[in-house]
């Protein structure tokens, strides 16, 4: 792998992919492996928007590698409310660290602060654009759990807005996997995403209703359909209220479907499913850990 | 001590926390054979409300250990915040840790959590409910400062609605203590804790005032009495001053008493106290961090 | 060096800054020399306000010297809330760790936070006080770019309320710099800074533009002027004009001007002087890291 910045996930090739997800499983099997492996580099995190998760996950994969963290804090505290621009703050805060992991609201501005600085920056979510990570952990929880051979995966929920699910479908194109986007019509793919599906000859269909797809398929992806998407609250509870899956719901499915969720999860997935085999979206947070420890140390290589 | 989550100081049989002090007092002796003990281990840290000593004497406890630290950040940044339970919120850090620590306002909380999770977690406080390692700091401290035998203690201020001061009660009945509760009225423990307390035949008494037992006080535990606990501001002040502290209060004690509070503090015991011999409530905050270390040495050894 | 905590610049002697920077730039060149000298040591951070940079850069020093971290975390988490005093906070946060740094919007607070605690204190600000770090800092880069010998300096922009000035050009009078302040009439140095460097027998001088004296100048120290000093908008707007650099300003300058500024900046120095070599102040913000790192070094090498 030889990227400098990893801004999206699209810059990354199949074989790529496959390097990131092979250190991740061997770093799975074997963490005290790598436990002193960056010991005295730093990551500095730089969470311009809140995000729980992401955060504690590559704090802890960061540490995993003996390394360690400096972080910016909530951005009310920082020099960004003193009217600093984002280029001048990451050429200060490369000077802190051995690379930079940076959360944005803004689409576009990760790219944009990685013109700007010399160590390695990751993108963890620019607004409506990237967040390669969460699609590497994605296809890891696949990977390990169905595997991508003869692999139909359906997406649904809001997938009109959901970030997660646009480089997640993208990438499984490049795993030649079968694709059914599950989805109320107000909230089908955008039109740009399903064109660029396309191109790349995906195999992909989209529907308005489980039913018709469910048993065919070997791993369910649930995605929060948002309140705030619906001017009335009546239509949202309707329409939300058929994208819910329950212990009744899943009767229809295969044995070993996997069900997948980004989390956090409001009322999507009954908690009945979670003592279920079907059950894997726990595990899928986890399998952060181990896949963004495998990318920072690809980084910290290359540039060590 | 077998004990996967520690949520309550009535959990811990005698033997228990003397297994605990013990391992402290060693730790506090010579920190250094300790320094590297857990290294390469992650606690993470879920405050669900704000509290800086505990989170800071959890924190540097962990580091003296060797291990690190893994923090959900302030719950107005977490994911909390758009909506998901805390069951799913603990069941996906555990997958970023190997301890959790957790406080929340809600009473019962702690408990609830630990039932979805796999890796031991401590209660840090949970609203009106326990808050063990309070409680054992406090043991510790009157152990180093008065020892345990023949013990008479004093807790005055809001016996009411005050959690640690219930909890050391209950916990000072397995030494044996003699205990003197000083209250106003409105303001006495409350009746289900003196039945508890009678009930393992404690050798307990109340009061109103302080000057009938002060001269016979090993160990005076002071707490504060909280404004809002009042309707009337005059009621308060008038009240909250009978239960104060200064120098001149304590001509009539014993030469050895010891004075001690779990801060912060406000007027209750006044500032020209610091600098007597009387003051262990400063010792008594530093003592969390060894009764700290000595909790996660046994936690993580037994869970290694 | 010898000092117990570090309030001011001005408690430093010419010998006493010489040591920080020498060590400072062995640090630099060789950082690995000392990446485990302070392991298992702690450092508590005390940001009674916010301070993006001065936070992540105390943190990375203490973490490249092996060291970690213990953290208040932000003051409105904090049991200051609850009304303890500073005395109160620092004296139990000092059984906490090894050392502290500080930053508090009163004026006078570290001096006074130092007199209760008996591990080294160093302030990292207290409101229209001290900074002495960001002083260090600076004369670091002053004598890696342009050296002491023959200096000539220019500080321009806001000098009346800059703190961070005022020490500067104490500091600099130490080691026989001409000096130049350059600001408009409402924002000259206070009478109380120019009658004290005039004690000091300082080669100082004071203009309201910076044309003449622009190409005697080796270093530019720019400041911002804050919008808040203006009760008009429009007389704000013309005066900080006055007081912007751009590339066409810096024609007339030497081309080995040295252009410094304590950052953030917002519209002081147009974007375009960042890729000339006049601009120094990125690596003026990096330079925070091996300074810090060469002061907690001494500091905890004394107290060790």
């Amino acid at each position: 792998m030889r990227h400098d910045h990893i801004i999206s996930a699209k810059q990354l090739s199949r074989e790529d992919i496959e390097s990131v997800l092979d250190r991740a499983a061997d770093i799975a099997e074997d963490p005290s492996a790598v436990a002193d492996r960056h010991a005295g580099k730093l990551l500095a995190t730089l969470f311009f928007e809140p995000s729980t998760r992401t955060k504690m996950s590559f704090t802890a994969a960061m540490k995993r590698l003996g390394g360690d963290i400096v972080d910016m804090g909530p951005v009310d505290q920082s020099s960004v409310k003193k009217g600093e621009s984002l280029a001048d703050t990451v050429r200060v805060v490369e000077g802190y660290a051995d690379a930079l992991v940076m959360r944005h609201p803004l689409e576009g501005s990760a790219k944009m602060a990685s013109d700007f600085v010399d160590v390695p920056l990751i993108n963890a979510g620019d607004g409506a654009g990237q967040h390669p990570t969460q699609t590497l952990l994605d296809l890891y929880t696949i990977r390990e759990s169905a595997g991508f051979d003869d692999l139909t995966v359906g997406i649904m929920g809001d997938l009109k807005y959901g970030r997660t699910v646009h480089s997640l479908a993208h990438a499984l194109t490049t795993f030649d996997a079968t694709q059914h986007f599950i989805s109320p019509e107000s909230l089908q793919l955008p039109r740009s995403v399903r064109y660029d599906l396309h191109e790349t000859g995906a195999s992909m269909r989209e529907h308005t209703e489980l039913d018709e797809v469910l048993p065919s398929l070997d791993v369910l992806y649930v995605t929060r359909i948002q309140r705030e998407r619906f001017p009335d609250e009546n239509e949202y509870r309707e329409i939300a209220g058929e994208y819910q899956i329950d212990a009744e719901t899943l009767e229809a499915a295969d044995d070993d479907l996997v069900v997948m969720h980004p989390l956090p999860r409001v009322d999507e997935i009954a908690p009945e499913i979670d003592e279920t085999s079907h059950a894997h979206y726990f595990q899928q947070a986890h399998n952060g850990v181990p896949v963004r420890m495998a990318l920072l140390d690809l980084i910290l290589e290359e540039n060590a």
